[in-house]
């Protein structure tokens, strides 16, 4: 594996991984309102697309990261919903 | 500007204004605790590496997206840390 599909790999990580420690603390605190609902809502729209970008540019990296980062980021909207 | 470029585009557009209704949220709450700080800091790394991706694969929307979030998410880092 190269130096540039390494450090996508490792962007890709971090900022899927940040996603983490943010579930667990909303699911301990049981409480989301500080969240705006449009912002996990376009987030999530987003994710999607960046995967499909991911796809058309052919890059795993872009791919993996999205597709993770969306489920943690539905994972945070079912509990803003949730606990409203 | 074709497709994927058109593409890659919108998904960085939608990632990046979805901070922007909740920086307004938390600038009108004037509270963050149900933000995770790990989170928050994660996030702001993986940013600055997906910069360095997107300058490495020559991808304009990665680069652009993912300076102008950064932007946004050091804001929320600064409410985090100040309204905490």
């Amino acid at each position: 594996m190269d130096t540039v599909v390494l450090a996508g790999y490792l962007a890709g990580t971090l900022t899927t991984i940040s996603f983490v420690p943010q579930v667990i603390r909303t699911w301990k605190l049981k409480e989301a309102k500080d969240f705006s609902l449009a912002m996990l809502l376009l987030f999530a729209a987003g994710m999607i697309l960046w995967t499909a970008y991911g796809i058309w540019i052919i890059s795993l990296p872009i791919i993996a990261a999205n597709t993770i980062t969306l489920g943690l980021v539905m994972i945070l909207l079912w509990m803003k919903i949730k606990y409203q």
